[in-house]
Formats: C-alpha cells, sequence, structure tokens
C-alpha cells in the first residue's frame, strides 16, 4: 500500500444516516477498514412480513482483507443488532466494552457465532494500535451502561464518533462523560466528529436520568397495590432505579419478560446492576405477598404484541391478571411508529380498571443530548469537519444548524446520505461519489433475498386478496378439459358471494373458448386474456382489484 | 304507543366511544329515535385493504319507521362521511346547518342519492317539533364553521350533546359559542349531557384559531420564494386566514388538491369564505408571478400518499416541482395513527432543500377544547347525568375525571362502550344492555361482506405470501396426470429460489403418491397432506410460512 493512497481517508455510513436505526459507520485509510457499530433496524410499514433490516456491507465483503475489527459504542440494538446477520458475511474480531461484549456474547451464542467470533475487550484507558491508525475511547452517558465515543488517530487527525450519548452531571453509575479525553482529542486536533443527532431538534438539555429516579419513587409511595413497571430491558440504569425505589418501599420484585430476565441476568453477573439480598422473587412467590409488597418490572413498554405487558392488557398472559388495584408504570415513549400500538395498550390497560401511568409523570427521560448538549460536544470538541449522523434528514438538518450556531464553517458540514463518501486528502474534505449501500430485508432465514417483486406482491396480496383461475386443456385436442376452478383467499366471504364466482367462472369459460375458437397457441396470450376478463369483471362489480392467477394445466 | 314505554328514553352511542372515529349517537324516545352525526372512520392498520370503517346500524334498519332523522353537529367526515352508506340502509331525513349541507349536498351527489334525501335546514334559533320531543342548537365554536350542539328536549328533560367544540372567544366568524342558549338549557335542564372527550386529557385551554392567523403572517412575511401552505380543506376559519395573510404581503392564491378545491369553492359560494377579488389564480397562472408573489393552498397535511403535497415531497406533482427557495408550511398536527407518513414525507421536503416549517411554529392549534373549557360546559350546562363520548377510553376517563372536579356525583357518569344503552326512567338512569354494534367494513362496493376471515387471509398473505400448489389426477385410475405445478407469490424470488422450488415440488409428489397407494380417496386429506408437508418443509428450510393453497384437478 503505497504512502499516497494511505494519505487518502474515506469516511461513510453504511446505515444509521436518513433514518433511525441500523447503525453503522465506516472509516477507510486505505491500507485498513475500521467499522464501528453493526446494528438493525425494525421493519417500516411497507415492509410486510420482514423481521428486521440490516446494512447493505456489500464494500465491507468486497475488502474483507483490510477491516481491522468492528469497534461497537454501546449494547442497543440499533448498534449491535445486524452482528449475527453481518458476522456470517464479514468474519471479523468485535470490540467492545464489558457490559456491551456480555450482551453481545448471548447474541452470539443464540445465532451459533459465538466460537467463531474473536471478541476483544475493551479498556477505556487503553489505545489500541494498528498500522495505519490507532484506536481510543471515551465514556459517555446514555441510557446503558459502559457507551463509549470513539476515537480513530489517523495520519491526518482525529475522526471521532461520540456514539449515543448525553451528558448526565448526576450519572447513576457515577461514571461521567469524559471531558478530559475529549478535551486532549481536540487538543491532538478533530479532524472529523460524527455526532447523536436524535434531539437535534429539542432544544435544551435532556435532563438526568436520576430525575426519574424520583418520580418513580413517588409512584411507588403512593401505590396502594401491586406495581407493574415497564422498561426497555436494556435501559440498566432504570432497572437500577426500579430496584432502588422496591427495595426503599419494602417491595418485592418479580422480573418478568425474557429479555428483561437476561438483562438483569447479565447485568447483575458483570456488576452493572446491584440488588440487594432477597430482593428478587419470582412470578409464583410473589403471588403468597401482599399486594403492596410487591413489583414487577416488565418488558413491553413498546406495545409489542408478543411481550409481557401487552399480554397483560390482553388478558392472555399466563402468570399476571391485573386488578383494579394495580398501578401499571410505563416508564418509557413510544418510539416513532409505535405510537399506535402503545395508544391501544393503554387503552386495555385502562379497561382493566388498574391505574396507569403514561405520559403524564416524568417517569422517562430520553438518552440523547439535546440542542445545549450537542452543542456542548462540539464546542469541547472543535472539530475542523463534521458529519451530524444517527437520525432522519431532518434532525441531520437540524444538528447542522446547531454546528454552525457554534462555529464550525458551513462548508465543513457534510449531510451525507447512505454510502456517500466523505474523503480526505491532506486535512481537506469532500464528498467523491458512493460505496454500494440500502436496506437488506431479512425474513426468516433469508438475508436480502426478498426485494421489491416479492414486497409489492405482498402488499397487492394485502389489500383485496388473490383469486386462482385453473383450467386443464388437452395439449392435442386443444379443448378445455376440466374447470375453471376458482379459488380465492382474502377477496370475498365465499359463502356470500357465490354468485359473484359462479359469474367469474362463466366468464372465463366464454373468454378461453372464443380463444381456443381463435386457435390461440400461446399460454401466455390465453392467461392474459383470463386475467383482463375477470380484473375487468371484477373490479366492476366490486371495486376491488385482487391479484388474479391463471394456471393452465396441459395433459 | 304507551305513554309508560314512552317515559323510557335509551341513550347509546352507535359509533365515537371507545374510538377517534364513526360518531353517532342515538336518542330513543321509545316513540321516535334521534340520531346525531353519522360518520365513518379511517381504517386501523390490522384492517388490511379496507377503504373506511362505519358503525353498525341495525338497531336503526330494524327500527326504522321510528326514526325521525339523522342530525348534523358539523361537516367533519367524522361526523357526516358514513352518510352514503347509512342513507342506503337507513333512508330518513338530514338536518344540518347551511355549511354542514352544502357540503353534505356534494357528498351524496357524487353518491347518487342527493335526490332520494330530504335535507332540512337547520337555522339555529328554530325549535324542531316531533310528537315525543322538541329539537334545538346551540352554536360552538369549532375547525369548521357552522359547528352546532344539539338539544333534545324530552318529558324528562334535555339530553343535550356539544358536538366537537371549544371556547373561542376571538372567532374568525365572529360566531360565538352561545353561552346564553346554554344557559338557559341548565335553566329548562339538562337530564343528561353527552360532551366532547378528544383534549380531555389535556391540560388548560386550547387557544384561540386567531393566533394561528398571527403566525402564518409572519411566515409569510418572512419567506421569500414561493409559500407552500398545507391544511385540512374543512377548516374554513384556516384557509380565511391563509387568504387575509396572502391578500396583506401582495400574493396571489393558487387552489391545489380535489378537496380544497371542493371546500373553497363552497364555501365562498355559500359566503363561509370572503375572498379578495383577484386573489386567486390556476397554478399554471402563478407561473407567470414571481416566487415572491405566490402562495399555493394545498391539501395532504396528513402525508395521504396520493395527496398534492405527498406527490410534491415524491417529485410526481404533475404541475409543481419545489425548489430551495420555497417555504413548506404545514398548519395541522398529524391525527394518530398518521405520524410516520407525516415525519416521512417531512423528510423528503427538507431533502428538496425547501424550508419546512412543521411542529417548530404555532401554525395549527386543534378544533377541540382542553380541560378548562370541557368544565366551563359542564359547569354551564349543570347535567345531572354525563356521557364523556367522541374519544378513546382515556380520553373518556379523563373527562370523568374532570366531570367529578366540577361537581358531578361519579354514579351518575357513564362511560359507554359502543351500543351500551343508558335507559332514563322518571329521571333516573341506569345501564340496561346492549344494541347491535361494531365496526362495518367498507372494501370498495362491499359495505359488511369483508369479516374476520377474509382479513385474516390478508394478514397472513402480507407476511410470507402464498403457494398454490395444482394437480391433475385422473378420477378413474386415481393417478397423477399432471404437476404438481408449484406457483408462488410473495414468497420467494422464484429466480433464486429455483431449487427450493424443485426440491418442494418433488416433496409433494412423494406425499402424493404415498396417499394413492394408500388408496387415499378423500381429496380433503389428500389436500391437507400435501398442505403439511410443505409447510414443514419451507419452514425448515427459509423460518417463513407461506399460504398454501393446493388444488385438485380431476378428470
Amino acid at each position: 500500500m503505497s504512502k499516497q493512497n494511505r494519505d487518502k481517508i474515506k469516511v461513510f455510513a453504511l446505515g444509521g444516516v436518513g433514518e433511525i436505526g441500523k447503525n453503522m459507520y465506516v472509516v477507510d485509510t486505505g491500507e485498513e477498514i475500521f467499522v464501528m457499530d453493526s446494528g438493525l433496524m425494525f421493519p417500516q410499514e411497507e415492509m410486510l412480513g420482514i423481521d428486521i433490516v440490516i446494512p447493505d456491507v456489500t464494500y465491507l465483503k468486497e475488502n474483507l482483507e483490510r477491516v481491522t475489527g468492528i469497534f461497537l459504542t454501546h449494547a442497543h440494538e440499533d448498534h449491535i443488532g445486524g452482528l449475527p446477520y453481518v458476522l456470517r458475511q464479514v468474519p471479523v474480531p468485535v470490540y467492545g466494552t464489558r457490559l456491551t461484549l456480555g450482551l453481545v456474547e448471548a447474541k452470539l451464542k443464540e445465532a451459533g457465532l459465538l466460537r467463531s467470533t474473536e471478541l476483544n475487550l475493551i479498556e477505556t484507558n487503553q489505545k489500541l494500535s494498528f498500522n495505519s491508525a490507532k484506536v481510543s475511547f471515551f465514556h459517555v452517558n446514555h441510557s446503558i451502561p459502559d457507551a463509549v465515543g470513539i476515537a480513530i488517530h489517523t495520519s491526518q487527525g482525529i475522526i471521532a464518533n461520540t456514539g449515543d450519548f448525553k451528558i448526565d452531571h448526576t450519572p447513576i453509575d457515577g461514571q461521567h462523560t469524559e471531558f478530559g479525553k475529549i478535551s486532549a482529542l481536540a487538543e491532538e486536533g478533530v479532524l472529523c466528529l460524527l455526532s447523536d443527532s436524535t434531539n437535534a431538534e429539542r432544544p435544551g438539555s435532556t435532563g438526568p436520568e436520576a430525575q426519574v429516579g424520583q418520580e418513580i419513587l413517588d409512584v411507588f409511595q403512593a401505590a396502594k397495590g401491586r406495581i407493574i413497571i415497564a422498561s426497555f430491558a436494556s435501559n440498566v440504569h432504570r432497572v437500577q432505579q426500579v430496584m432502588n425505589a422496591a427495595a426503599k418501599t419494602n417491595r418485592k420484585v418479580a422480573v418478568n419478560g425474557r429479555s428483561m430476565v437476561k438483562v438483569v441476568d447479565i447485568a447483575s453477573q458483570l456488576g452493572y446492576l446491584t440488588i440487594e439480598k432477597d430482593l428478587l422473587v419470582t412470578i409464583d412467590q410473589a403471588n403468597d405477598y401482599s399486594d403492596e409488597k410487591v413489583v414487577i418490572l416488565t418488558t413491553g413498554s413498546q406495545g409489542e404484541s408478543m411481550a409481557a405487558l401487552s399480554r397483560m392488557a390482553q388478558k392472555s398472559h399466563k402468570q399476571i391478571a391485573l386488578r383494579p388495584s394495580d398501578t401499571v408504570v410505563i416508564a418509557a415513549t413510544p418510539i416513532p411508529g409505535n405510537e399506535t400500538s402503545v395508544a391501544k395498550m393503554v387503552d386495555k390497560l385502562m379497561r382493566t380498571g388498574a391505574d396507569v401511568i403514561f405520559g403524564q409523570k416524568k417517569v422517562h427521560v430520553s438518552g440523547h443530548g439535546s440542542a445545549e448538549e450537542l452543542k456542548f460536544m462540539l464546542s469541547m470538541m472543535k472539530p475542523k469537519y463534521f458529519m451530524p449522523v444517527h437520525g432522519e434528514y431532518k434532525m441531520q438538518k437540524a444538528h447542522q444548524k446547531l454546528a454552525i450556531e457554534v462555529g464550525v464553517e458551513k462548508d465543513n458540514i457534510f449531510i451525507v446520505d447512505k454510502g456517500e463518501v466523505v474523503e480526505f486528502a491532506n486535512g481537506f474534505a469532500q464528498k467523491t461519489g458512493k460505496v454500494p449501500s440500502g436496506n437488506v430485508l431479512v425474513d426468516g432465514l433469508g438475508v436480502g433475498d426478498i426485494g421489491n417483486i416479492v414486497l409489492r406482491d405482498r402488499k397487492l396480496l394485502s389489500q383485496d386478496g388473490i383469486l386462482v383461475v385453473v383450467v386443464t386443456i388437452s395439449k392435442d385436442s386443444h379443448k378445455l378439459i376440466s374447470g375453471p376452478e376458482i379459488i380465492s383467499r382474502g377477496f370475498v366471504y365465499v359463502r356470500e358471494s357465490e354468485a359473484l364466482l359462479q359469474e367469474a367462472n362463466t366468464k372465463v369459460r366464454d373468454v378461453l373458448e372464443k380463444c381456443m375458437n381463435e386457435n390461440m397457441k400461446e399460454w401466455s396470450s390465453l392467461k392474459s386474456n383470463v386475467r383482463d376478463t375477470l380484473s375487468q369483471y371484477l373490479f366492476e362489480k366490486t371495486k376491488r382489484r385482487p391479484m388474479i392467477m391463471p394456471i393452465i394445466m396441459e395433459i
């Protein structure tokens, strides 16, 4: 690798820009490639039947031998959830802090990738040396412990990535955002800063996690019966505060929901969660205590239909039936897109007669810094160039505005879309092109095999259903032998539409006979004649457009 | 009809409670039935392919000869949108104020129901006399002109319905909520009040529409290029304020979008909208003016994919291409459920480079009163009984709390679900049962023919698609003659899954031969054998569960 090449440094995002989710940022020094995070995104409404979405990692696959590793900022799904899929295509070492690796380990174990993956523990004071750059870390505050920002020290200066952060002066775990290290980075010279844009549109400061603890304690003290409290499992600080409030009010805690059980288990094993002796009980044991002695800590704050809280709301939870004396606390806000399902769940929860606390009290605070915190980070880092990342376009734009306010040159701010490359040479930057990028859809075991055609068909099928028309035709005599048989799904309720389907049958028979009398030999023409006739007839009668699938069996 | 029967008055909601939408409230005096409003609801996420939802009006159909008419409070879709469907089943007179009837006329004309429907203009000072009750009206403020509340003067007292309302002391049209009339109703004696719960969870007051006018004017004065402003078409007050701001800033207004054109047309013809001479231009004419002289008033504030603003965002609008110098104003908030589509549209609008004003400025205010206004209404009406309506369960509950605060007895408050009957006898009320009620789904020309089975099939089809398996079998020899032919849609991308489908074909052939060797004669057993084998094989290979439809052609 020539010196010249090494002096061209490419920075781009494979995910996380122009969207919320599947964060993946890449620094390519020419000699080596450093990947930061490997997240997933939950499917959008139009991605019917899709389980999750990950970034297109073609660039990494094609340059596999130059990839030094995937450096993780923290253990949220939008930063680590893509690992099981990405590592199968890009088997490289993974770097993370202790809690991050703890949660990644569980994930890779489930995926059968634990043995084949090299996991490297980050000690945040160490500086990792590679050929073309050094990598160092700094602690930041976020809604999960052990979150870090990453600094890649290149020949042209530092490329720094804040990861998800806010500035919390009273952190639950006593671990502050490391201003000293950030100042030292600024001193060394930050060529380019990538920073979290999630709350760039929000004025002011986000507020400390500790304020939530006081609110939770107030609710616990006021509640006369059981308390059911839902939170993100990964928010270990929140979980800690629930444990503290329970201990203070002499309540036992039963942990409910698969991911909550997992996180409480791993976090307490690794020392990130301190739980008083005898505080935890099982759900069954909880039933032996009187109501005012019980807290049930559960998953399902997003109204996910299969999660524990939703099942309680629907009265289908096997162990927990809500009572009017219960207090249900949702200590989270809906992620954009989940508003409707959360609202529906709240409605059902209220109908049980329980007191539902959601929205009114301050039982949740964001993990992402607002405008003042983002400006503070920019002021501390003093970057020459700036890339607002981790957010939709409008958030990136709002972040750009904040950066200009604190003195970053407008021309030095790059709002990039997925795959857009910003190239640095001799300390100067410009956009130079694109690398392959996009949404890779995961459906069951299929990664990337679902494309627009399949999605378009699912959309059509979901709107007006399908009508299958089968006929058997003699190869020799070219006569109709059997059928037409018409079967539909998702179109009309068959029993009430016998006349319609009968008439459709006659229409198909007529058009087939006409075609065959005209000696039409190509099945494709025959099929499109059937499709057109039927489509027109059904639209006229029902104003619906089911998918029509003619099948000709030749014997 | 005996006196005794007449003295049992039933009040119930066929829609509008436990939900937002399809408002329809019924007062049955025993002798006569008074229906208030006939709204529609937009389909919820799980109602795949459904166009709109209306209430079940079985009760009205079965008691058709006793229905005096449908009395409309105002011309919003959730109050009048069901009329074309309901009037076909329940052909009764319709009563409404002038603007309401103007908009209803256009709707009935489109539906071919104008000639067959008796439309009666309400003069708000008149009192209509029926056999068992009188009906009077009072003006209220709302986000459409000519909105009224309804009072049904029965033998036991008044049943009053506020309709949608807020209290605006500086209304755009000078038409205040008629406190005098409301006080007079209280004096006469309000037996039961039905009141709008939409904003019951919001503290304080909603604020006047006029404040929006000032914000709009500020934006118009600051904008350097064209202004594109989106609003609900029916919010004639808002439209008026846009016209005013345009006139003041020497801009011409081009009206865009079908419903906006229709409302501007009807409202100005009826005198509800005052437009300066020469203010309006066509879109084509607008192109002849310099950018700073142009306002485009458009539909699409909810991100509806086919509406004008969305088409501009997607660059598919035939006449309007956005420019970086444009200012786009969305003078509305997303209706619950539309948050995601609005956010996506805003993102696309911003990417055009235009300045997008949404959320930050106060260019929208709700048409529904908040807590203080709701308490004010309760205090003025002094009802003996109270039914919070027009809202989800949590809003009804919040409204109940407000009513208790202002002194309504808790036992005298009825939170009803659809169809639940509150019966009044000798001035006392109790819940006495249910009338038929529910969601009637409209899909194309079908009203109510889509049930759970069709929706379940659409859901299944939308998740993993469908696989059709066709075989031809000889009736006599009981042998496979042709096939199996396997065709799929929405399952896998066929070209990349040849091996999978080939193997599936072999599996089907094997199971069929096995069945026929065992002399299995029933097609249904044969089919379920094929379905089970295939389902298991495909799930194993893909972790997907397409719908499998085996078809046996017998010759």
